[in-house]
C-alpha cells in the first residue's frame, strides 16, 4: 500500500482544483463565523482510470442514494451541508425526478402571442414542496455541490474539505457514505493510449488505495465527528469488519448495510454498542426513507458528542480553578 | 475469443428481457406496416461486474452525447428510432438540461388558495421547441426507449432488436455508437462476493467479447444499412483500423473518430472512399453539433443504398423477363 502523503505527492489535483477550494474556503468561513453545525455528505461511486487518455475504469457501484437523500435531511436539522458528490450521480432534490418525468409534468400551452410552460396540477402537490426545499437551501446557501470523478479527484477534495472544516471542532460531521475504491493503477503504471483488443486480453494490476481514514481522524479533523460506512455482500462479515475499522481508525460510528438490504435496514456500529436501524414494511408501503432515521440518529449523537465535549472542558476548567 | 453463440449460452437473459422484447415487436410490426425507415441508435458504455454481486465494475467512458442527439436528427428525418441507451447516460430532449438546471427554471406562486409552477419567461423561449419536439415524438410513438448496463444485457438486447428489424429489409439503419467493452469476465471466472482488500489487489484476467457485429451483418439483418463507430486516441490508428473493420464484417460504413476531437470532427469510410465531416470553428460557436451533419449524411448514403437496391431489383427483374 502507497502510504498517504506519497499518493498526493505522486498524483496531480484535478484541474478546478483551486476553484473548489476558493469555494470552499468561502463556505466553511461564512457558516463557522455563524457558529452553524457543518456536515460533510460523501455520495456515489469513485473511478480508476485504465489508461491516461481516459476511454475505460473500473467503477464502485453507487447511485449516491444513500448520500443525496441524507443531505436533505442534514438540511433539515439546520446543519450546513457540503454535499461532495460523483458527478451525474443522484443530487439532493434533484434526484426525486428523471429528465422524462420532469418533461412529462409539463404542459405548454400557445395562445399565439406568447408560450407558456406549467407544471401540470396534479403534479404540483409532490413537486411544490421539494421544489420549495430546494430553493430555500440555494438562496440561505446552506448547500455547496463539490462534484469529483476519479479516486484521485475525491482525494484532493476530501483533505482540502478537512482543511477548512478543522475550524469547527466538534461542531463538523464527516458523513463518508461515497462508495472509495479500495485499489487504483498507479500513473506511472497506465498506458497512454486506449489498450488495443488485438493484443489479446489485458491483465490489469491493481494497487491499494491508501486508507484516509487515518490521517483524517488523526491528523486532519482531529475534533470532528466521523462517520464512515461499510457495504459488504456477505452477512458473516459484517459486524467483525466494521469493528476493526473501528479500532484500526478511532473514529466514532461505522453505519454497516448489506447491499441487498441497504435501502431498509442498517446496522450502527460504535466502539461499545450495535444495534439496527430500519423501516418496517408499512413504513416502506408509506414512503419513508431510511436516511431519515438514519440521520436523525447521527444527529442526536452528535448533540452527545458536543455536550460530552462541553462537560469536560467545564470540569476541566472547573479543576483547573478549584486547584489555583 | 469466446464464439458468438457460446456467449449467448452461457449468459442469462436480463430479467426485464421478454418485457422489451414484446414492446420491440409491436414498434417494429406498426412502423414496417407503415413502411416507415427505422434507425437502432445504440448509446453509452456498457460496463464489465467483477463480481456476482455487483459492487465493482469496469466501465467504458461515454456520456452518450453522440447516441441521444443523434436520436433527435433522425426524428427530423420522419425516421421511427429504437434508442437502446446505457441506463443513466443522456436520452434525446432531456440530455439538454440537467437536473438543477430544471429546478433553476421554475417559479413558484402561491396565491393562498393554489400554487402554481411556471417556467421563468426568459427559459422558455430555449425550453419550449424541446418539449415540443419531445411531445411530438412520443404522442406519434416514433420513439422507443430501451436501456442496458452491463455487455451482457447489451448482446441480449442488440439480437433481439435485429430479429424485428430485418423485416425492414433495406429500411432499416443500425447506428452502433454505443461504447461496446471489448472485454468481459465469464460469469464462471467471477467470485460470489465482493473481493475483499484485505487479501491484497486483485488481479482482473480479462477475455475477449464476441464481435458480434459478424453475426449481425451476416445473418440478423443482411439487408439492412450497417454504420460502425471507431473511437481511438492514437490518431495514426484511426483510418487503418477503420478499414480492417469494413474489410472484416463487410458491413457499409465506419465513422471514426479521436478522443480528443469528436465533438468537432469524425472521419467516414467506406469500402472505397474516406472524407471529413467537421464543424467550423464559427459552427461550434453558434451552438451546432456534428450530429447534425453526421445523421444528414447517413440519411442521404442510406437513401442511395435503397434506390441502388432498387434499381438492381427492377434490372433483375427486368433481365428475368428479358430471358423469358
Amino acid at each position: 500500500m502507497t502510504h498517504w502523503e506519497d499518493f498526493y505527492n505522486t498524483h496531480l489535483p484535478p484541474t478546478d482544483f483551486e476553484d473548489n477550494r476558493s469555494l470552499l474556503k468561502e463556505f466553511c468561513e461564512r457558516h463557522n463565523k455563524l457558529k452553524n453545525r457543518i456536515v460533510l455528505v460523501t455520495s456515489g461511486g469513485t473511478t480508476i482510470p485504465l489508461e491516461h487518455n481516459t476511454v475505460r475504469f473500473v467503477d464502485n457501484f453507487s447511485a449516491g442514494t444513500r448520500g443525496s437523500s441524507s443531505a436533505e435531511y442534514f438540511l433539515d436539522h439546520n446543519y450546513a451541508v457540503i454535499f461532495m458528490y460523483r458527478q451525474k450521480s443522484l443530487e439532493p432534490f434533484t434526484r426525486h425526478f428523471t429528465g422524462q418525468q420532469f418533461f412529462d409534468m409539463l404542459d405548454i400551452t400557445d395562445n399565439g402571442q406568447s408560450t407558456t410552460i406549467t407544471v401540470k396540477p396534479d403534479s404540483v402537490d409532490v413537486f411544490a414542496p421539494i421544489l420549495a426545499k430546494y430553493k430555500h437551501a440555494r438562496e440561505s446557501q446552506m448547500i455547496l455541490y463539490m462534484s469529483f470523478t476519479s479516486v484521485v479527484d475525491y482525494m484532493w477534495l476530501l483533505r482540502a474539505t478537512c482543511e477548512c472544516l478543522t475550524a469547527f471542532e466538534d461542531r463538523a460531521v464527516l458523513y463518508l457514505a461515497a462508495a472509495v475504491s479500495d485499489f487504483y493503477i498507479p500513473q506511472d503504471k497506465m498506458p497512454t493510449h486506449k489498450i488495443q483488443s488485438g493484443e489479446g486480453p489485458p491483465t490489469i494490476s491493481l494497487q491499494l488505495v491508501p486508507k484516509m481514514l487515518a490521517p483524517l481522524v488523526n491528523l486532519w479533523v482531529p475534533h470532528a465527528y466521523v462517520v464512515s460506512f461499510k457495504l459488504e455482500t456477505d452477512e458473516n462479515l459484517l459486524i467483525a469488519k466494521a469493528r476493526d475499522s473501528l479500532s484500526k481508525y478511532k473514529h466514532k460510528l461505522v453505519i454497516a448495510n448489506i447491499l441487498q438490504t441497504r435501502k431498509h435496514r442498517v446496522v450502527f456500529v460504535t466502539p461499545t454498542t450495535s444495534y439496527e436501524v430500519h423501516l418496517s414494511r408499512e413504513q416502506s408501503l408509506q414512503g419513508l426513507e431510511i436516511e431519515e432515521p438514519i440521520v436523525a440518529d447521527v444527529v442526536l449523537k452528535h448533540s452527545e458528542f458536543i455536550n460530552i465535549n462541553f462537560n469536560t472542558d467545564q470540569r476541566q476548567r472547573g479543576s483547573v480553578v478549584a486547584s489555583k
